[in-house]
């Protein structure tokens, strides 16, 4: 496989993640060799974001290939992989893709080369979501966006932060709300991190603090990514994506879903059909990471902790997809859904 | 002044206030002498919670008055005791209520007096709202609530808090939906500590999870305190309140505020005219108290705090007050705006 580098992956003979746990504070490669360690650092969210995930995956079964695993075996690891996190479409779809090719005369360079061929798509992908998205912002926009949708979380510069990024390029005056996403902070720990790196002026605001802001008139447009989206248009995307889209609706700000095309699952009919993944208490009950741990609720509570929400196709003003930006009416209309 | 022990507060010769920033790790007394010791507990909230917080102050300016303060002095110090925190309305009708004493003949026992008429006026006034309020909740209620209004927060069994409490004693399948409350998590540590003292089934929340656990129907009532009601009721509360109201209003699920009738400000006209308190930023960076102290966003980031905002009337279904249950139209007819 050819050697790569990315923000959050990099390949040079030898396959390693970048921990996001530890970001800020701390930058620690993780070499990955075997299925069951990516799927620590998937579980772990050590590799996060929906296309970032795919990506990684796609790439880890290439180089077991590789490296002489059978056939069968491989297509077990696929499986086994595509488990590790249930609500975002892009990694069953990537595996799918290699799979197919499991049985093919080429194999194994044909999965190393539909390994790099997702790798290389998704880089365009991102650069032409970001051209379209920018679009859509005015001059001196006020941005609000949820979680990390930048380069930590794709191949290329991301979906809703490639568009911020790209618009903050001719325009000075843009200013980004960053909602720090709890459970795991990744908007406090890693979008702002990736703002400061881009130079981009933004603030960090507790995840309940945006729909005063909005109420204040401050936010202009929002912006967030998805891990999968319903033939209907209904999205999945991190905790609390559903609370900005209601509160967007109530203040008539524009929301807006930024995604590759590869993130519609045209095989799920609505959101109810879209698995959320539920995840461990003490993330809620307490933080965890490269700066310290800390647990702050009392040991007897209960906390329920859904890693993700549904947001109805109603609340979304379109999705800005690299394909063209579209309305919820649209998604039912494109070709893909017949297939 | 006469000997008393709340859940947040004492007075047995010394008066001392409960470090609730320490809570639930850490039960740790602080002896409140000065006006400036009192400042720096309700600024750092080791004292939090609209009554408490007025309380606390009235006891220690009468206290000083028993030591012999002169009047000057008196009121000089209760000006300070009010800038402290400009958001909640009790702290400042208690100081002058007790400002008004200053000159009468029977000073300083006119103060002392006074304030322990406050403070015994709340236990009644918490216990009327417990028993009124209660009568909202259907068997086997999922009530949804945010911050803290319990025993920490007031000298009786608190607002909201109280209501939860007095409903559960006879109704053993009442479930709290706990709103973690960031960045200074008075859900996730002081609710959850108090219902687990008040043995009442709940499950804590990340703010941004609400609206989602609403979309699932698994919210029947929504209860809330308020820091400052105005005259034309709309409400001041912990920030994360609004986007509560906001999503309550989407799903058809009642919104309640409770207070006591000395929340409600009637020489303030509407929403706009309330004071709302913007705290440091290094409270949203990260997280500081008795489990320990973590800072997970990049230093060169900036974050917006917010303490609280405001709730239009528009979306409340009604004020649980000791003096009945009204309606945001009824708080114009009440009395108090006459005066």
């Amino acid at each position: 496989m050819k050697h790569f580098s990315l923000t959050s992956m990099r390949y040079d003979g030898t396959f390693s993640i970048l921990d996001q746990t530890l970001l800020p504070h701390k930058t620690k490669w993780i070499e990955c060799t075997t299925v069951t360690d990516l799927i620590d650092c998937i579980q772990r969210l050590a590799i996060r974001g929906a296309p970032a995930i795919g990506i990684s995956a796609s790439v880890l079964l290439a180089l077991r290939a590789e490296k002489g695993d059978s056939p069968d075996k491989i297509h077990n690891q696929a499986n086994q992989l595509i488990s590790a996190r249930p609500t975002a479409v892009n990694l069953r779809n990537n595996l799918h893709s290699l799979i197919e090719l499991i049985s093919s005369p080429g194999y194994p360079h044909s999965l190393i080369n539909r390994a790099e061929q997702i790798l290389e798509e998704d880089i365009i992908l991102c650069s032409t979501i970001a051209t379209l998205g920018a679009s859509l912002l005015q001059p001196s926009s006020r941005v609000l966006t949820h979680c990390n949708t930048g380069s930590l979380a794709t191949a290329g510069m991301g979906t809703a932060m490639a568009i911020i990024n790209h618009a903050s390029k001719n325009d000075d005056s843009l200013f980004v709300w960053v909602n720090e996403t709890r459970p795991l902070l990744q908007g406090a720990r890693l979008t702002a991190w990736e703002c400061v790196k881009l130079g981009i002026d933004h603030a960090i605001i507790c995840d309940s603090a945006a729909a005063s802001i909005m109420q204040e008139g401050k936010v202009d447009i929002i912006l967030v990514g998805s891990d999968r989206i319903a033939a209907n248009g209904d999205f999945a995307n991190k905790i609390g994506t559903y609370s900005l889209a209601v509160n967007a609706r109530y203040h008539g700000i524009p929301f807006y879903v930024a995604a590759p095309h590869t993130t519609i699952d045209h095989h799920c009919k609505g959101g109810k059909h879209i698995p959320i993944e539920v995840r461990d208490e003490c993330e809620i009950k307490g933080t965890q990471g490269g700066g310290g741990s800390y647990t702050w609720a009392p040991p007897e509570s209960s906390a329920y902790n859904p890693a993700f929400d549904i947001t109805p196709a109603t609340l979304v003003s379109g999705y800005i997809l690299d394909t063209g930006i579209i309305s919820s009416d649209d998604v039912w209309k494109k070709e893909w859904w017949k297939g």
